[in-house]
């Protein structure tokens, strides 16, 4: 059976998601952990969006596919049902930097990565102008000089839409970076912390940071509003544009389709983007 | 002249509010770089809630007194206001767990600590049926059994009004343990934590970690409804009642009255209270 786990972590002391051997990953906590929860050898995960190195999650979402009788047998006498025992045990075992928010079972066409329809991130920046919260400071990138969100949502305009995001991706053999980027919206909340909302139906490697990087450089009056638009019609990466910090960025967000609808999704997905950089 | 300084911190690594010799405290942090900042010898500040180790501030408030010259050579060449240039200095200086959200100038007749009319603490915990946002994990306190909030606000409901709550609070020679405490609250928040509101004119030492230990008691199941009741009555401390951990507790805000009532409500408490442990 397919099991889908909805979990988050503070990204702060991790080197990303992705397993890495001798490295402290995201992966290798949550797999470790479903291995003793479960008394099996090895567990993998496939996951929605793979992070970098100290970016964080609240919504990231896997999948795992565990033999029935498996999961019953790890639950013992627990008088919840074995996907939620398994959450317990898992919130149990993992450091507290990581906290699984929900374990349920799911139909066997759900892929946490392909039938995933949107990624919604935020970026978090405390600008000149604003004071961050103190408690919050491990998720929000502290910028001297004030940003003028009008003008960085002026120039985020002018990237929204189905495109090709060549400037703002790490190259990747055989992958396109044509992406359909839904939103890109910055706003003020309440403590004065600038947020952008970035929604897409995927991300190629790096590319929040980068337009974050972009749109941080024309909102410091670095450079013009259209430097943005000329950047993304280049089609061709730029040292021009800095990536913006890890801590600022969190996935916050992984939209999925009805059930009923996931086996036709898979199938277009999977042939669309094998080979592609899917996150 | 007279500056009011709001002011946050994450208390995780802190002793506490008050200055302690060659421990890391908020006041010793805050007062050294308030010295720095103003170019003088030493700093005093007054503060509203003189927080223990490990409890977290968001909308702390203090006063303190310059001279009107020294403040504005202070600020030096800079196009903002004097007090706006201090804030951005102290943040300068201050270490990342300690904010300056604003500094103002405040009328002679304010006091943050005799002035104020009402102090509001959040208590956070994540029990057995919610998963903590692991971004947040340094103010929420984690709690294995699942504790019943409908049970927790009844008994709440017999602590609240003018009481003395001698029970709750940790002995001091010459003050009253007598408060106005006006709300006590329990609510789930969207991700499963239990956080309470608590509000009351002053709190004596302890008093709301004391109360959350005590309903927390009730919410598992451990004690009945009335015994929250019955401690309360008993007008001495007992060891029955745990303190809650520092780390799930906030002081969120504190009231003032209007400016022109101040003077009026200063004669009034420093009067009634001059011996009074008054947070």
């Amino acid at each position: 059976m397919r099991i889908r786990i909805d979990f988050a972590y503070d990204g702060t002391d991790f080197h990303g998601w992705a397993l890495q051997p001798g490295l402290r990953t995201v992966q290798g906590e949550l797999q470790a952990a479903l291995a003793r929860a479960l008394r099996v050898e090895e567990a993998w995960v496939t996951v929605a969006g793979r992070t970098d190195t100290g970016v964080h999650a609240r919504g990231q979402v896997c999948h795992l596919d565990v033999d029935p009788e498996v999961l019953v047998a790890s639950a013992g006498r627990s008088p919840e049902s074995p996907v939620d025992a398994l959450t317990r045990r898992l919130n149990g075992i993992l450091p507290a930097d990581v906290r699984v928010r929900r374990s349920s079972e799911a139909p066997a066409y759900f892929d946490a990565r392909f039938s995933a329809i949107w990624r919604r991130y935020q970026y978090r920046v405390a600008d000149a102008t604003a004071c961050y919260d103190p408690l919050r400071r491990h998720e929000v990138l502290h910028w001297q000089r004030p940003l003028d969100l009008d003008v960085m949502n002026a120039a985020a305009a002018d990237l929204t839409g189905l495109r090709d995001f060549t400037t703002f991706c790490k190259a990747r053999e055989g992958s396109t970076a044509i992406r359909d980027l839904r939103e890109l919206r910055w706003e003020r909340e309440p403590d004065g912390t600038a947020t952008a909302t970035v929604v897409a139906d995927a991300f190629c490697h790096s590319m929040v940071r980068s337009l974050v990087g972009c749109l941080i450089a024309i909102g410091e009056g670095r450079r013009s509003l259209s430097w943005a638009k000329e950047q993304l019609a280049a089609q061709a990466r730029s040292s021009a544009i800095h990536l913006a910090s890890p801590r600022g960025l969190t996935l916050e967000e992984v939209g999925y389709p009805p059930d009923a609808e996931l086996e036709a999704r898979l199938l277009v997905t999977r042939n669309r983007r094998q080979a592609d950089e899917l996150d």
